[in-house]
């Protein structure tokens, strides 16, 4: 029996039925219906031969094949979805790689032992906390800042993990499915629209971008819209509009992205100026300096602006990561895959994080591979990919899988 | 016993004692504090020889000392003020007017019958509707929108009249209290920068700005703030943020005020483009013809805008006005009591909407006086004005009403 990708196809229809509904998938990690999930796929496992199931201490469902060498082949994905997500986001990568699985556990043993992971808490959705269980096993996790997280209903993360037999103090223990790891593959949809607008269904990941995400607050003087003249206002909210569109320029110039998302006004009332108006920048881009450029630019922007519009403002850093730039090698495989499987070959970053990203952290060789997503949608029932291009896509990830075992069982330091 | 414009200072201060507390005045119109505002200027005006009192059936508190002629002249102004608001708006006007009052009194009888009004719930801070006890008295008052208003406890409009006495289907009755009138004086605190900018203590007010009051909601697509290029975005805030400039833009070039006080951004969270942008609009002018190119122009940029970023747009009026110019003659008058009381004399229109506005639209000649603010600062604890400019304002009202009697008297019609 061959690799089958119209299966992966329709497996992926049966899983949304099983775990979506009208409002779209509803797998959120460490709940009733994200174990139906696991189980779901726990069913197809136990049905081929020579393959070890087990859930790590993170939550992380394994699938193991032995090898002829204990060095291991990874194949990474996530069931876990948003509320009201796509039916592609993450479990594109874990249905695709079962089926390279059945396709491998036919002509067993391959070269090296190959891991299919499906990941716990990619999203984060209900905690806020993402890449949940690579980072479990990349050893990045902080413990201390996740024991203390609550959900909305006041639910901690702890007590949610013990509902699904994970444990916070025992989650690094999922570092040990990593060693001997020679390679990382993840096959996910763009959640772009780039590969659409250039007329290909796949491309290659060049790694993910760097984030610097903080939070701006400028703070003017509220007064009355009608009594106070133009010349004589400190107006918070012209300086958020004029830095947020700074923010764009310097994205536009220096080759990243720039978003400003969320905006908040105080007192926010129709006839009252604002005094106090706060927003969100998220900056990425794929090297370093780059990334640093355009924080520095759009620093010294908001203090020009301040200046100008005589008013203060203030920077608050909430989040940011280095970019993590792919293995040359591997990313290499993934064109020759995605050449020999769609033709024409596309080098991109990637905006979004993965858990690809916590295995360049683990010092694991990684890469990844994207398939064209359909209007740039993502985390929203409104995702789609064609069919005939998720038929590829399973096809260019088992090539490139093929590729890889042969490559890694070359190394010599996994000999 | 003259006029005592330090006293008027003494009791402002009484009446921010009884009725406000560390975060300010607490008259909102229609509450038991107001009541007792109510009964505090009840027992000074019960110690005026021929002064009757009457409460009417909007709830507006009148004070009539009879004169020669049944004609009358009015002075306005209200005891009612936002929560947490400045000790000074509204009532200034009010314990100024008590103060003229009692100068008249002695002097007994004026020429013209003299009315002083507390007007009920200029502020509309509990139900949203401003202006109210001026609106029965012009004729201008919906009541049937008004029927609906509940407060955020849930309290009806008509259930909270009835709790002090008034009544919603009978207020339109205090109508008849304008029969005769042959002017209404209002003295105000500026709430705005203008009078301290030029270093004066009082101004002659023009008339009220006219207002064009909307919400332009912009629709893009929400997308990932990582995975959307910068060109192919369809950013809803970034075309507010540009609007937003060009409101302010617009103002300056023709010489009113615009104001972008409320910004919504959905999904408004840090790694979204906004897919949808809501923004209110609050343009101002002191005459018709600007005002309508303020709008046209903004209604131009924004359709521009949107077929630059690629968003849709809409608009919605929330709320006009248009201006109303005062009497030229009472400017006339009250320009001369200014000049007599502090010197030089300086015109200047009024950005918030007044009392004096609805008696504009009531047919009777209107002026009013406004004393210079401290930094421009009103509705809010802050609010303030020096005790040496509060007295030269009583002056300068009492100075007008003299004035205004002599004109009034003089008037053929009147006879």
């Amino acid at each position: 029996m061959a690799l089958q990708p119209s299966r992966t196809v329709a497996e992926l229809r049966q899983l949304q039925e099983r775990t979506g509904d009208e409002a779209g998938a509803q797998r959120v990690c460490w709940t009733p219906t994200w174990l139906r999930a696991r189980e779901w796929l726990s069913e197809r496992l136990a049905a081929l031969p020579g393959v070890e199931e087990e859930i790590d201490e993170a939550g992380n469902q394994w699938a193991t094949l032995p090898g002829r060498s204990p060095a291991s082949l990874l194949i990474g994905g996530h069931l876990d979805s948003v509320p009201d997500g796509g039916w592609l986001d993450g479990c594109l990568n874990v249905l695709a790689g079962l089926e390279v699985l059945r396709r491998l556990a036919e002509e067993q043993p391959p070269p090296l032992t190959v891991r299919l992971v499906s990941w716990a808490d990619e999203e984060g959705a209900r905690f806020g906390r993402s890449l949940f269980g690579s980072s479990a096993a990349s050893g990045t996790m902080e413990v201390e800042l996740l024991r203390g997280l609550k959900d909305r209903d006041g639910v901690s993360l702890p007590e949610a993990l013990a509902s699904c037999g994970a444990d916070l103090d025992r989650a690094g223990g999922a570092a040990r499915r990593l060693e001997g790891a020679a390679a990382y593959l993840e096959l996910h949809i763009e959640q772009g629209p780039v590969l659409e607008r250039l007329d290909l269904p796949l491309g290659v990941v060049l790694g993910t971008f760097g984030v610097e995400r903080h939070a701006v607050r400028y703070l003017g003087q509220s007064a009355h819209a009608g009594s106070t003249p133009m010349d004589a206002r400190r107006d918070a909210f012209a300086a958020a509009a004029r830095l947020a569109l700074e923010v764009r320029d310097i994205a536009r110039r220096e080759g990243g992205v720039g978003t400003v998302g969320r905006v908040v006004t105080r007192p926010g009332i129709v006839t009252a100026i604002a005094g106090e108006c706060e927003i969100t920048i998220d900056q990425r881009a794929i090297d370093a300096p780059t990334l640093s450029r355009m924080l520095e630019q759009t620093q010294a922007a908001s203090r020009r602006i301040a200046d100008e519009e005589g008013v203060r403002v203030a920077w608050e850093r909430v989040w940011r990561i280095d970019p993590l730039l792919f293995n040359t090698q591997l990313m290499e495989i993934c064109a020759e895959a995605v050449s020999e499987t769609a033709g024409r070959v596309h080098f991109l970053p990637s905006g979004p994080l993965h858990d690809a990203a916590e295995m360049v952290r683990a010092g694991v060789p990684t890469a990844m591979i994207f398939v064209q997503s359909l209007n740039g949608l993502s985390h929203t029932k409104r995702e789609d990919t064609r069919p005939a291009h998720l038929e590829l896509a399973v096809r260019a990830l088992d090539d490139a899988v093929r590729r890889a075992l042969v490559w890694a069982d070359d190394q010599p330091a996994l000999k």
